[in-house]
């Protein structure tokens, strides 16, 4: 095969975020820059991740992306502000004369093929993942080296959280340009190997209000958004950092609860308000505070993003009870597969006493499924050829 | 019968009201001053009312109360504070040397007896209607005049609002001794008649958290709540009472969904969050922003205070069809009762367009019923002496 013809491929993976203290609203809808900080833990790929093959070639005529196997458009002005900062990186780079750079494939199209392993219905946020993936496996197939999350940002605000495992946080920044608005680890994946998530698929209703105009929603109605953004995030990011770095899973947990239920609060007092929460949500909320109450200690955290899917956090010694615990107030559907994915989790009887103390209706069918997961890295090279999802014409080797 | 052993007995009624800017949260919990201000409408009592007979008489042994024909602790701190200010202020009468004052009773044991005549299942504050009639009865029965909604306050915050007619604010004050945290009218009944009032009684799935303890629980853990109280209702209670006095229904209706909204929203920022709004709620305010949408103007509003009911306001012209609307979402269970009560509603059709852009899934038996009524006046003394609740005896008529 003629040089120019040849294929420069790369395959990389990347992980789904999970905000502990969340980011609701941008100061800057083009840069997506936040109106506040935000912090998150990264989960682990065995579990949830993108994979996303890139591929250049003299002989593409244009740029495409294939995503889950369906053809999308490319021209998408936040694929098209990571592919332009790629590009600009590399260009830069080449410019300075890195004598490592491939400077041919600068001027090549690129073929993008990008798939999740978990289902897109789950409500867990796909873009942070997809992005990240998108911008890491761009920054491979071009040569680029450095901050990437400030590109990754530009995709999709919360995917600049995936570009780091462990605990993350997106430090919104000050300046115009964004330049300083990125995402720094607090603390790598390793750090706390005794916390535990679990994420509880709920039955979906129906597709809420997307994150974006969401957002853009609040930010123009609701009055507690900003005090939130202004006066209370600030503190909790400081009192969030010191609970994971001290490993203080108490401070940890009510901080998170409290953030996603305030986070809530700011979509209910947007106008017109937007629900996230459904009646599965609820009473989640309602089982974790009275299991960490007949405990008279905080055990179990929940969080709630822009749908009604509940991300549970614990201590590896609580989760088979808590599971056992969710199994019995969410019945499942027998007809289904397996109620526990991920992770393995252990048996544990449930007391008659906890059971007593909860003493909620049982909601049947509640829960779809939960996925039991840990934190996980950032993203990784797949160096096994045979896992690109590009064939050697430059094509997705399956598509829907 | 010896002059002495004379009845001295007195009826009056007091009606129930609605905020549109809330009031939530304590400042005094003893003396029950507000963190802020609040603004509601009076509604009118041929639907919903509070009867109240007091009796004195120098034969009573002691204080008793009757309750809906059931006999209650007189001892309640709330109901003495009651008693203990109104028999303060006539003796405060009496020392002044009013010459109309009969004060012999002033001595006198007291027997109360109230009624309301909606279920108290129906979830309205009926403590504001109950407090209002108490405070009222006892001053026409110990002859005491002048500004009772500072003594109202002390029975239940929202009753002293009760107190007026029509449009009420309840100022916060400022003063430690709570003398200057009483209700004004703003306008009274009559001011604005196109205005309607719609109580949805929402099938109660279970008792919520009381107002006193979720509001102290809010005051204690609620960041938002504290700026709610500061910086958010000052601007909007003079955008209410603007509003009220230009007869603006746009400019009402939307703050009194967005103080709602508010309202619930610092609910969900208390930790553990409380929830008041249930499906049927968030199915109601689903249906009032689409049925506005399709118009392209405000045309109906929702409240809902510490409960799942929806109170509904909205033009005079506007009630057959959105009625309508209400009937097809919520199909009403055929085997009950009326399912519209108070005043008469005409009948009115749904158009496809309507249903279609509403688009909602209909949720049977969702509502059980609804109360259609207006604004009205204050308390009311009651002249017909046989509509008196406590006999000759001085004990109930009807008891259960």
């Amino acid at each position: 095969m003629p040089e120019e013809e040849r294929l420069n491929i790369v395959t990389c993976t990347a992980p789904v975020n999970i905000a502990v203290i969340k980011y609701w609203g941008k100061r800057d809808e083009e840069l997506i820059l936040p109106i506040n900080s935000s912090l998150s833990v990264t989960l682990h790929q065995d579990q949830l991740k993108t994979t996303t093959t890139v591929a250049t070639s003299r002989s593409f005529q244009e740029d495409r992306i294939w995503l889950n196997g369906k053809e999308e458009d490319i021209t998408h002005p936040r694929l098209q502000s990571c592919l332009r900062e790629i590009r600009r990186l590399a260009r830069k780079r080449r410019n300075d004369g890195d004598p490592g750079l491939n400077s041919n494939g600068l001027s090549h199209r690129v073929h993008i093929c990008s798939v999740n392993n978990f289902p897109t219905a789950a409500g867990l946020a796909s873009s942070a993942a997809g992005f990240a993936c998108l911008v890491y496996t761009l920054a491979q197939a071009f040569g680029v080296e450095g901050e990437l999350s400030g590109i990754a940002r530009q995709g999709s605000g919360s995917a600049c959280r995936s570009i780091y495992g462990g605990f993350v946080q997106w430090i919104m920044g000050k300046e115009d340009d964004g330049k300083d608005s990125v995402a720094q680890q607090v603390e790598p994946e390793n750090y706390w190997p005794e916390l535990r998530i679990l994420v509880l698929v709920a039955s979906a209703e129906r597709k809420p209000v997307g994150s974006t105009s969401g957002m853009q929603t609040s930010v123009q109605t609701s009055c507690l958004l900003k005090h939130r953004a202004e006066s209370v995030v600030p503190d909790r990011m400081v009192q969030m950092i010191d609970a994971v770095k001290r490993k203080d899973f108490t401070v940890f947990a009510e901080l998170t609860m409290k953030d996603s239920n305030q986070f809530h609060a700011t979509c209910l007092d947007t106008y017109p308000p937007i629900f996230y929460l459904n009646h599965v949500s609820r009473q989640v909320i309602n089982l974790v505070h009275r299991y960490n109450r007949h405990y008279g200690e905080t055990r179990v955290a929940y969080t709630f993003d822009a749908g009604p899917n509940a991300v549970i956090f614990t201590l590896q010694q609580h989760v088979p009870e808590f599971v056992k615990v969710v199994q019995h107030f969410f019945p499942p559907d027998t007809n289904g597969g397996q109620f526990i994915k991920g992770l393995p989790v252990d048996c544990a009887s449930l007391s008659e006493d906890l059971e007593q103390a909860i003493g909620l209706e049982p909601m049947p069918k509640g829960i779809s499924y939960m996925i039991s997961t840990k934190a996980g890295p950032g993203p990784c090279i797949v160096e096994d050829s045979s896992q690109h999802l590009l064939g050697p014409d430059g094509l997705p080797k399956i598509t829907v």
